[in-house]
Parts: structure tokens; C-alpha cells; sequence
């Protein structure tokens, strides 16, 4: 493994990442991150589809980043990089991560295939085939601020969702530490529209979209699974949540309001004091002072999950907002953070940069 | 009171509306359904601010609503006029109606002064002085769809809060009937900027909330006890409901999605033709088809609340979506609904309007 | 033709309409007016894809419009209906409309297909096979504000492009009276994306187009040859105009921004008094006072065309700003506006409603 | 003068920068960029308003810039720092500079208050008492791809406003090189709001603004001084410009459509030659393929300039679209490639982010 430390020791090098799926919006947004990395490089990027210069696809890199988007051959990829990212869609992912297994590459997925170790909840949610548990077994998922010691010394990550990051995050100090009933939970989900990706429809047009908010996939989304998984993990009395997700008409952003009751009576100053304490050491996890709460345009561009909380005296319910931006903490930054801490970089390297405001 | 009957027969004339509050949405949201009213018209437009022509405040209106804005006086308005509306703010309006109470003209009042019935609640949630019981016990509440009997006998009407309009519509029928755990109910809702007033602050600039997304006022918003009154009124045994606010960067729309516990194991169909039979002949509530759901853009400009329902047998729990214009079904346009109610004409009359849509 | 007078008077019947195109935006905008319109009524509503019930195009006309989409059946559509509607994409209607010609009914055609006389200039500008000119010539350009008396007799209308509307509805008093030098026109015009019609593409996805601003057709926009068409009409002398299209992140609304130099000295005042004097007349044409101008929203779903002008003392420029609802005055307003003008109604008839505001 | 270079070598040191004015959306950009930039570091922030946490005025920065703003003590400043960006108000900076003209510390100024030498203009245009010629005179205009030496020995910058830049660099080949008719050029100028500061009033509401565009400041736009003196240093020729404002409904992004008489026939091909030679060292500007042109979002979050030109052989107008984001190279953007160019930096040092798309 590369050592690196930034400016000035113990540079041995930089590590060279191919990109796989560089037309989706969390391809982009690796691209972005990449691009300012001082460890990784971009190596390579590579489609399914047509061989053009990235600059065709997103047009905002011209001059910039000019390499010309590459076929996929896991053997060229991974005798000429380090890690590999997969920002392929789920289904695709399950395919191709198949030929870079056996090889000396690094890999980040982030897909939804490779999260789920029941293959027949896989199937339930996602309606399609399911990678095997033997492969699946092989990631480590990749919650960087809980899964940290796993992810270090891991080879293959599977990253999580937009939805169950924001909603996890969220959850943990109090389903960690056994506060609340657990067939409580229920998470009222808002997305902004780049989570739908960048294939056209009708539903995200802009004439169709502005103005306008909408739910969707009522009590069937996929992500639901990935949550429960994790939840039980951390606490086998949690029973199925509720949760439900929206579109907003914004570019980015997720809001994830969760609603749990709590078993004994708490105030909102001493969760509050949970979950700072929880996060104290987790550098992209802002605990918001007592009585405010975050917007989804100030973690805009960055890697940070912003989260206040307010406990309801009249009804004993604790309120938790999570907020991160669905493709960086939610996707490309966290796939990040994940191949920095794998490759014992600080955790932050290359993504302190701020939101972006306004 | 003047009969009236669109098009041909027994036009005894018009009826003279007077409104109050011109500047807000709401007062311009009420301009904009009486210009096209056929039994009311707009006589004059009053202001506690400066007495400039209306289209001074509201460009659009130029060449269409001539009139300038009036102080308030209510002799003469009483003299004039058949009814006057208030949309004015909260604090304001029950301050001015006092003087209108002895008068000759029926009285509409779109504020949150006249709704609460405990004045300690109103203290407590609005914090500002509260208008005596003995007042507000003279005005019916405006929920059209439930209190149309005691509306059609009215003749001072206190219209309910947009919130609470779309969170009551979409509880009401398992309320009543009964159906729900009483402690379980949570509304998470989301409304348009126009909810928020037309006073400038950082809160409400575009740069600041568009690209946004807030929650605000967590588990302190005035609406509460407005909800829990009427839920109480149908169900004695109803608890604190959880209610979140939050903030979309849209002009209008409300939607509230809310969450409640059922008593026994009910389908989705089961719901449904609950909720399709009880709302069968209101004509403004519009029951989605079984596993679709309403967009607040589908209501966009007009009087419609549209509700989809889902019950998710792995919780237990009945998903409720339901989906107002805040300044129409949930202030000017249920308004002028209980205007037409109170004066024995349709509805309908003067609302029939589409959304505007995209 | 039917009489008819509103509220009271002579109304011997309403006619029936056939809208074609119903899935795109300016369909969905003719049902929005015609549905309150109070002589014509919605018979039928057609389509070349599936025969599907409207509101699952639109879900918004759920149980407000419950027709089902049928084929064109042009014999059919003729015999029962007054007047069609052709709402279809320029290349079709074109098609669609032969078979109507030689039929007793009203046509009003939205698309491009019968504005231009010259079929070499279609088929540079619009890169289609036209449509011949003696088909063309059969039909009347419907800028109603201008070729009222032709649209009065007519009984086949070309409805003009949304552009040329805000563009020759803010040049004409100049252009007519001669006083701008004839080359000097340069229109820079910005559009919301409803006018780039309803099927998905990359370049009118929000996500795409939410916080952008974009031009397109540079120096080729097909709806200049419709513009200096109808300028020639005017006055002989006017040269190639420069004409520049933008898409607005917004779904409706047109701004035209012209530049042109006088000929002589004149001031503000008297091209205001000039524009005040043409249009006095014109109910949909509000010139807004010296030194005040339109914005977009002010105009949101209804039919005006607002103006405000400028003279440069500095350049000897003259800056018109004219401002429509492209699917209002710029496509299904005035289609109605002309159907009105040529059925001997009001010309407003229907078409009376605010601005949706804000 | 501070030596550094980019990870390893030479770094002599960090350079410190006090920031005036943080509470704008400018400051808060520059604190952005600075906070990641490698050389200078942010010392103190300083406001003539209340002395709170920065992050009580922009909650994203919570945990990240934890600075309290202080009151601006120039004799302090000057000591402990190396260089002050000035980010207040037109009006504020000419007050709050001349205390520091005197002190060793290097000046960069983002308001209007120094940019134009005749204080006759000043006052004409933006309506305000002038600082003297004297003061103006030894502040460096910093348009830095044009006066890059100047800038190299300046210590004292006035930073172009953002028309200006976007404008400028679009006209500069052309003029320069005295192809143009010199009475001939307009500029069709749009904006995204954040341009117009972060004080609320009416006109900045999201609920005004969203579904809107407007025009403002018709031919009174206080940056049209600013450019007409630059075009003049160009060339002598240059007559009056006639130059429009529009605000979108966008947070960022300026676009100007720029329209100009080429004085002989040059083909689109020639032109595009030009502009590509003339820029090609300059690593901010990018000149976009033939017959492509920019659109805000792509350069949104970064320094660039794109432009895109054509040449409309029916009329012999030259069309240019420059693009930029008014908060980076229309302000922090270039604030801060300017105190690079001054301080012997590499002008892209710390400014090589990508934009943020989408």
C-alpha cells in the first residue's frame, strides 16, 4: 500500500483510480472529487456505452478533464490501477465487479448490489437477480464513521445508499444504546433529483419537477432493507421500519426526519449530549447545537452529515433531521472517505473542501 | 340573503365582498378568485400600510384591479358591503374584527385568532394575546367538507390553517371511524415559501432557499392545537399528535404525509374504499386510484385536496398522503368555498378552476 | 355559428371543440381553458400514441376531466364537433390537417406548419417537408391583436409561435410607424422549458436545468423567418433581424428583450405614448407605466402580453421588454383568443383570469 | 514577499488574510476558497455589524470556521496580516480603505468603490460620494487575464464587478483588435440573485423571484462605466454600450449575450480562431468548441470564464456568450487569482476546484 502524508512527508507516491460509469451524476461527482485528490489520480474512466471524450458526456470538463471514456477490461484495469470505483447502476454493478475479484485491485461499489446479505431480500426490493452471498461476503460495507476498523483493513467495499447513510447516521446513537422502542421507527425521507440519476423520464423533467414535490415507492423502497440489516446489526430487537421518500425539486440534497419513541423520559438536552459525544471524533458528522437544526443546502458539495435533534415532551417521541448531500456523503464522497481510510490516509484527505453556499 | 344562480335565473344581484389585508398571498390569492367570481365582486381592498393603488403592491394586477387600497373602516364597510374577508395577519385580525362583530356583514376570517377555542392554548402556542372565548365562539370553523351545516347557517366563519386543512382531510375519515391507535398519529409536513408571508427576511430570500430544504418550528408550530381540537372533536380520545413543519423552495404547496398505527389488520383496499366512500360527494377531495399518489403540483392554483393512502403490512402502519395549494384549499380558495356555503350558493361556484399545470 | 352572449342573453348553445395533441403542454393548456370556458366545451380530446383516459397523462385532471384519448378520426371529429384544436408538434399537424380542409369545422392549428407562405424558407428554417403553399395560404395568421378583422371572416387559423408573439406584439408600433433604422433589430429572448414541449431529453431534465441558463439555436431558430414574415408585412424595409433563444430554469414565461436604433431623437415619453396609444384598445396588451417594466411571473397563466420601453439618450437605442405565457398568449390563450375573435364572441370570453401569482 | 510552492518545495510560510465584510455572499466565498487555499490562511474575519460566531451568520460553516467576527481595527489588522480582502458594499469600502492605503498590507477591494478613475461617473452612476482620483488611481484594476503585469506589482486591487468580467472578456478580442463598429455592441446581461447581496427585501423572496425573470436598472446599471472605461483603454474608438440587466431565478451564474457589427466579413471559423489564440494560455478562460456554446451551471462553483462565439452571416452580427459565476470569477474568484498573480503565486493556486455539476 501507498503511504502518504500531505505536504511535504512521506509522499511515496499517488495512487491511480479508474472510474467505471462516468456518465451517472455519482461517476461525476468522483470525477470532481478526484480531480483535487493529492493522492489518487484519475487513471482511466470507462462506460458501457459510446467511447467519447468525457467532455461530450459533461460538457462543464472541458479543458479540464480530458480523457476519453474507455470500454471495460478488469485485466488492464487492474494491472494499471490501484482501485477500481464503480459508479454503475445496481444491476450492472453485480455483473462487472465479477471479473476484478481475483485481481490486485482495490474496489468501491457503489451499487446497491453488493450491500444485502440475504439474496432473497435482494430480490424481494430490488426485483432483480442477486450476486451471491460468497461475493457479497467479500465487502465490507462501508458506513465509513461506524465501520472504520473493517474498512481499514478491507479490499473491497461495498458503499452504502444515499438513504440508509443519512437515515443510519441518524439512528445509531440511539439504537446503539437501546433508548427506544423498537418498533418505532419511522423515517419521512426527501431527496433531491439527482438520486434518480441522469437517464431522462418524464418524472424528471424539469417542467414536471419544478414546483413541484412528490412521494414515491410508498413503503417500497429499496433501501429499506440495507437500513433494517444495519439497524439489527446494531441492535437485534429492532422490528421493520416505516419509511417513505420524496422527490424535491432541488439538484441535491437529503433530508431524512425520523420519528422514534423513546422508552424512558429523556430530555432533548440529554440526547443531545448522546450524540455529541457519539460523534465527537468523526470529522464529517456536525452535531447541531441545541435547537437548531440543518438545511439541506449547508452540507451543498460537501462530505459533512449535519444532524439536530429535539425530544417532544407532550408525546414522549424523540425527532432526529439528518441532512447530507445524496452524491457526496450519500455517494462519491463517502466512496472516498472509504478508499482513503482503506489506504490509511487521514479520512479527510481531498474533502474538506466547503459546502457551497449560496 | 341574495339568491343566485349561474347563467339565466335568479340573478337578484351580486354580493359585495370587501377584503382586508390586500398585501399578503392571501389577500391577493382572494383578489384573484373574486375577479372571476360570478356572484361576488371585489368592492374595495383595505390596508393597515399606505393607501397606494393595489397594483403598486402587485404589478400583475395593473390594468385589471384599479382600485387603491383603503384604511380600514368598519362603518363603512359594514354599509357598503355583504362580507368582508381578513387576511389579515395573525394578531392583527382580532384586533380589527371586534369592530366588525355588531355589523350587518358577514365576516371570513383567514387568520389563526379566531380558531382556538382555549384561549391558554392560544397563549401558549402563538404567544400573543388572545381573543376571549366569547368571541371566538361566535365564528364556526371553516373545515367546509366536515362543518358544512354549521357553515351554511354562519355567518362568521374562522378559516382554518393551511396545515391543518390538509393534515384534518387526510385523518378524518379512520379518526371518526375510529380505526387508529389515538397516540400514534404523526404528520410530517412540507409547505411553499408563500406559506411564510410576504415580509422580506433572510429566511424566505431565493438565494437562501432555493436548492433548499428546512425543517422549522420542530414540535412548536402554531397549528397544533388547531389539529388536535378538531381531531378531538371527532375522537375523545385522540393523544398529542407529532407534527414537523418543513420548508420547500416552491411558491406553493402543501404536502402532508402522515403516519398512524391501525387497530386491526385493514388492506389497502379496505382504507381506500373508506376513504373513497367517505369523501364520494365532496367535490373538492379527490381519492386517488389504489397505489398512486398525489404531487402538489397537481393541485397547483386551484381548490383541490388530493389524498393517496397505503398501509404497509410489515408495520402495521397507514401511510396518508395528502396535498393542498396552501393558498387556495388551504386559505383564499376554502375561503371563498365557505362564502359560497354561507350564502347558499354551490361550492363550487367560482372555484371550478383547474391547477395550472406545468 | 352559434350566438351566444354571456349571462343572460341569447346564448342559443355552446359549440364543441376537439383538441388534437392532448399529451403535449399546449393540449393540456387548452383543456385547462376550455374546461371553464363558457361557450365552447371539451367534445373530445385525440391523440396518434395510446387511447389511454386523459389523467393518466394528467394526473392533475383526475376526476375533473375523465374523457378517454382517441384516434383522429377527421369525418368523425367534423361531424360532431364546431372547431378543432391541433396541438400537435410542427411536422404533424401539418399531416393531420389535410384531412380537415375540405370539412365543415373551424381549425385553429398551433404548430409551425401553416405560418410561413414561402415553403423554400420552412424547409431551411424548419429542415421538414412543407406543407404547400396553397394549403398555407388557405389559413389566417392569428395574431389576434393585429389581424383581427381577418381572423373575424377566417375559418382556418396558424396560430403564431410563442416567440413571434412577445417579439412582433413589442416591435409593432415601431416598426409600423417607421422609425427604427431597418437593420438595427436585435431580439434577445429567453424562454421557460414547457415551450421545449413534454418529451424527456438530457437538456430538460431538472437536475440538468435547475440553477442553469442556457442558449441554443444560436442564429437559428426556426421561428425567424415567422417573425420577418409578418415585419415585412409591415414595413418593406426591415432587413435580417438577429435573433437569440434562451431556456430559463422556470416552466412557463417569455421574455423578449429587443434592441433597436431610432431613426430620430425621441424620448421615453413619446414611444410610451405611442406604445399607450396603439394598444389602448387591446385588452390582452398592457403597457406599464414610464419606467416600469414586466417580469414573467406577472403574466403567469394568463393571457397578457405586458410591454415596457426604454430610450437610450446615450446610444439612441430603443429597449422594448415584452413578456407572455408562452402557453397562454404564446400558444393555447390565444388559439382561444382566435377561436373567440372568429366565432364573433368577446375575445376574452374565457380567458378573463388572473396571473397565478406568486 | 511570502515563497511557496505547492506540496514539498519552498514553502516559506502560510501568508495571512483578514477578510471585511464576511456576512455577504462575496465574503463568504472568499472564506471558501481560503479555507482550502495552500498559502493563504484565513486570520480573522471582520464585520461593521454585531461581533457573533461566523457561523451564527452562515450555519454550514458550523464547526469548520469557527472565527468570531471582530470589528475592523485596521492598525491591528495591517499587523498581524499580509493581506485584506475587502468584500463590503459599494460605499462602505471607500470609507473603511483608507485607513489601511498608508499600512504594509496588501489591499484587494471586491466593491465598485475604486474601479472608476473620473469621479464624475461615480457619482453619475452610482449616486454616491466619490473617493478621490487620487486613492483610486493607486488601486490596480485586477481583470487578470488582461492586466496580469500590472497586477504582479500591485499591492493594491480593485477587483472587477461581475458584469464587467463576464463582459469584458467576451469583448476583449474583438475590440482589441478593432474588428468591430465601434457604436455597435449590446449587452444582454443575466444574473443569478446571490449578485444582488444578501440584505433581504421584496425583490430577493424566493416566492417573487421563483417561476421569474425580470429586467432592472434599464440602461442605468452602475457597471456600465466600468466597462466603457476598460473598452476605451482598448480601444479609443469604443462609443457608448448599451448594456441590460436580468436577474434569473438562480442562486448563481451570469451570462452576457454580447452583439456586435463585425466591420468586414469574418466567417464564424475566423472568429472562433481568434478567441481560442488569444486565450490559450490563460488557464481560466475556456473557449468552447465550434457552434457549442456555455451555460451557467457549468462553470458554477468555479473560476472559469467559457465563452462561446458566432458569427450570423445574414446580418453580419457577431454573437458572443460568456459565461461565469458571479461569486467566483465575477468576485472571491478573482479576488483571490489576483492576490495570487500579486503575491508570485501560480494564478490557479487554490482555485483549480471543478465546478459543481450538477
Amino acid at each position: 500500500m501507498i503511504k502518504y502524508t500531505f505536504c511535504g512527508m512521506e509522499m511515496e507516491g499517488t495512487m491511480k483510480a479508474a472510474i467505471i460509469g462516468t456518465t451517472g451524476y455519482g461517476g461525476a461527482e468522483l470525477m470532481r472529487i478526484l480531480h483535487s485528490h493529492p493522492t489518487f489520480t484519475i487513471h482511466s474512466v470507462h462506460t458501457t456505452r459510446e467511447e467519447v471524450p468525457v467532455s461530450n458526456e459533461y460538457p462543464h470538463l472541458f479543458n479540464i478533464i480530458e480523457k476519453t471514456l474507455e470500454p471495460i477490461q478488469a485485466d488492464k484495469i487492474a494491472e494499471e490501477c490501484d482501485v477500481v470505483f464503480l459508479a454503475t447502476p445496481t444491476g450492472v454493478s453485480g455483473k462487472i465487479v465479477k471479473d476484478f475479484l481475483d485481481k490486485d485491485i482495490q474496489i468501491v461499489d457503489l451499487s446497491g448490489d453488493l450491500r444485502l446479505q440475504n439474496t432473497d431480500e435482494y430480490q424481494k426490493w430490488y426485483k432483480k437477480e442477486p450476486v451471491s452471498t460468497e461475493i457479497v461476503n467479500q465487502f465490507t460495507y462501508g458506513l465509513s464513521e461506524w465501520n472504520k476498523d473493517q474498512i481499514a483493513t478491507a479490499s473491497k467495499i461495498s458503499n452504502p445508499g444515499c438513504y440508509p447513510t443519512a437515515t443510519l447516521l441518524g439512528l445509531a446513537p440511539v439504537v446503539k444504546a437501546n433508548l427506544i422502542h423498537p418498533e418505532s421507527i419511522i423515517v419521512d425521507a426527501k431527496s433531491g433529483i439527482s438520486g434518480a440519476g441522469r437517464s431522462p423520464s418524464r418524472s424528471n423533467m424539469l417542467a414536471e419537477m419544478n414546483e413541484n414535490f412528490k412521494i414515491y415507492k410508498v413503503n417500497e423502497h429499496q433501501h429499506i432493507p440495507e437500513i433494517e440489516q444495519q439497524l439489527l446489526e446494531w441492535n437485534t430487537h429492532v422490528k421493520p421500519i416505516t419509511f417513505s421518500t420524496h422527490l424535491l425539486p432541488t439538484n441535491r440534497g437529503i433530508m431524512a426526519t425520523i420519528y422514534v419513541t423513546l422508552k424512558e423520559n429523556l430530555t432533548t438536552k440529554q440526547i443531545h449530549e448522546l450524540y455529541t459525544d457519539t460523534y465527537k471524533s468523526q470529522p464529517f458528522v456536525r452535531i447541531r447545537p441545541l435547537n437548531t437544526y440543518p438545511s439541506i443546502k449547508e452540507v451543498n458539495g460537501s462530505n459533512y452529515c449535519d444532524i439536530g435533534i429535539h425530544v417532544d415532551e407532550r408525546t414522549g417521541r424523540l425527532t432526529i433531521v439528518s441532512v447530507i448531500d445524496n452524491l457526496m456523503k450519500g455517494a462519491a464522497g463517502q466512496a472516498v472517505q472509504n478508499a482513503n481510510i482503506m489506504n490509511g490516509l487521514d479520512e479527510t484527505t481531498g474533502l474538506k473542501f466547503l459546502p457551497l453556499y449560496p
